[in-house]
């Protein structure tokens, strides 16, 4: 079974904006087996509106528009969708009685204009919405399926998931989507590819998608059966040869992130880490305490941005900067032992690198990055060069200091 | 003239992908003069991309897709633009020519199945790919323009700005869009649009639109017509009357972030800034470093998340934490000073609340935060209370420790 949305909205069609809808009902509609196979954006415009859901209609049996139920001249859904389906527009006395209660409890007046909101397709079932003015609407015929539901994401979820979505597992087949997400650090997307392209190509059913950020990479595996049983193990063919292949590379099988990943291995051996910052400028602290309950094993650090700092806060000998350079092997070695000490943590991590767009020299490129890392066997330092923006290179950089404590970590389990 | 973007590929059907592609477009067409209609997304099936290019079609001067050039069976943007053309692809040797050239230079052979990749359709424009593999193409008839563009976004916008801006520049007619963008700090989005809207709500054209983040918002004012001059006299026209009532809570003009904008006070005041941050974590360092040049202000700071180093490396005395608590006005007034004089910055910003979802209590909810600024003539702290979840109460809390500076910084200027 398949599935069309619409999001309906001339605000939706400038460069700021995208629809976000469309993600959540694509999650919601995969749960119940039904595949997205389009997905259309079009602003306040009726014959616009019209044809895009008739040639939605005219290939797949449910067809969702979001937007555009509102109470002004704009709002065309309801006329776009009835056009559409050749069917007239009905008023509603009883949903412009409720919406005039539903101003008076707030002490206001209802405009007249919200009387538009009672109209209704002929033939549809009113969906009510007890988070804003906007009644849904379903619309059910023997070919097709077609749902109006208001754009504010909350009262769309919410009008969705407690009345679209027991309709539709009524009159859908019995299907289910399952998927499993592999996290990958330490790898180029190219390289890894290349890897385990080999086994998931031999798929269609589970299909794969790769995700690529900067050193984090995300493998989708998502397999489409009668059964949740056959699902899951469609979905073990493919994916435990591809974890063999990658091996301890993956960080998460759940969708965890590395932080948290990170921050669980460190709860799990009782230990505690510290920060000590320069390029990243307070990056690599703000990835540890994005966690909640963080503050078991990240108790804080330095962000020594200056060379001044890093000699003042962490002693790194200003000889071993200006003979060296503040982006080298040992100002990153010192770092992260000035944290360590100055702290007491069990382990800390230090950065420091040329995150640019200036400040790069021949032999020390934009990207050159140095990550160090103390811990009660010493320290030792790893050397990168980044591509892209500043922004990329310091993703980049706090990723490749965060696997490197966390294989630090798994290292000491085995 | 208007234009319909069509993003192709399965891919873009996930519940985790967003077509981004068709902002990038969106902006650089409105700088044409050209008005985004419509977009679709669609999956690797040649009749329903046929489909969605047939419906674009007979609406629209202009059809861009991105995707689906690739070598693979699934890239089939080529075929399906050519059936809803209704003309053939010809193979075109010279191109395949020149990708076994591009690969024999990374000392790889070509597979076979990239010679799909020579296939154009009759009639159309070559568009070379510095980038990549994949040929654009440009289509062009009395009636309309079509373009075929790669997926990745770096070898789109190389692709369009580079070829496909200096034709629409000569094909479509004189229409300029200009834009104003205000961005607003300290104020909540509904206070803001019920203290403006008497005021933009007048005019359809400039369109306004508001975008809110946490405890910032942007106003992007956006008109079209026929000449730039006349463009810029109706911007002026809404913006300055909603600049005037908005006062210095407007922190830009010209699109650039508080964090440059409080870069460049301190540049011009020659000052400094360090900070000390327990809840955020290191946020507000990593929003001060994310421009480049930030080390000609910006000297580093402390991530004191845990008590303990709060006393250690801020000096913030024991017996205070005891008695107030780590989320307090004392606590957040001794941090500050203890970075200011750590440091030698001319100023420092402390940040210490309860970001959640967990350690709220009765008298200090989660939201509680208190941000200080310590300066040379001594130390102010100010109490925010924020709402949302624990990612959006940490942007919140840099949001305003960055417009407290900026406001005390301009102050100085006055």
């Amino acid at each position: 079974m398949n599935a069309e949305i619409v999001a309906v909205g001339s605000e939706m069609l400038t460069p700021e904006r995208v629809d976000t809808n469309s993600l959540f009902l694509t999650a919601e509609l995969n749960n119940l087996g039904i595949e997205v196979v389009a997905k259309y954006v079009v602003g306040d415009h009726l014959e616009r509106l019209a044809g895009v859901v008739r040639l939605a209609l005219s290939r797949s049996g449910i067809v969702i528009l979001s937007g555009g139920l509102g109470p002004t001249e704009d709002d065309l859904t309801r006329d776009g969708v009835a056009a559409a389906l050749d069917r007239k527009l009905v008023y509603h006395p009883e949903i412009a009685e409720a919406l005039e209660q539903r101003f008076a409890r707030l002490n206001r007046k209802m405009a007249e204009v919200n009387k538009r909101q009672a109209f209704v397709i002929e033939g549809a079932d009113i969906l009510p919405n007890d988070r804003g003015t906007a009644s849904g609407q379903w619309i059910e015929d023997s070919n097709s399926i077609v749902m109006l539901l208001p754009g504010p994401p909350h009262e769309l979820k919410a009008m969705f998931e407690r009345q679209c979505v027991p309709r539709l597992a009524r009159a859908a087949p019995k299907q289910v989507i399952r998927t499993v997400e592999l996290r990958v650090a330490g790898m180029g997307e190219s390289d890894l590819d290349q890897l385990i392209a080999p086994v998931y190509k031999k798929y269609q059913n589970p299909a794969t998608t790769i995700l690529a950020g900067a050193g984090d990479i995300q493998i989708h595996f998502r397999a489409q059966c009668d059964s949740e049983e056959q699902a899951m193990a469609m979905l073990a063919e493919v994916a435990s040869p591809v974890e063999l292949l990658l091996g301890d590379r993956v960080y998460s099988r759940n969708g965890d992130s590395i932080e948290a990943v990170v921050g669980s291995l460190l709860r799990q051996h009782h230990a505690t880490v510290s920060v000590a910052e320069s390029c990243t400028g307070g990056l690599l602290g703000e990835r540890f305490t994005s966690t909640s309950g963080s503050s078991d094993y990240f108790v804080g650090g330095f962000i020594t941005y200056s060379n001044g700092l890093k000699t003042a806060l962490l002693a790194v000998p200003p000889d071993l900067i200006a003979e060296h350079g503040a982006v080298s092997k040992l100002v990153a070695e010192a770092m992260a032992a000035g944290a360590r000490r100055c702290t007491g943590s069990t382990y800390a991590l230090s950065i420091t690198g040329v995150a640019g767009p200036e400040g790069g020299t021949e032999s020390k490129p934009v990207g050159t990055t140095f990550i160090g890392l103390a811990g009660p066997a010493g320290v030792e330092v790893v050397q990168r060069q980044f591509l892209g923006d500043r922004a990329r290179i310091r993703a980049f950089a706090s990723q490749i200091a965060l696997d490197l404590l966390r294989r630090k970590l798994m290292a000491r389990v085995a």
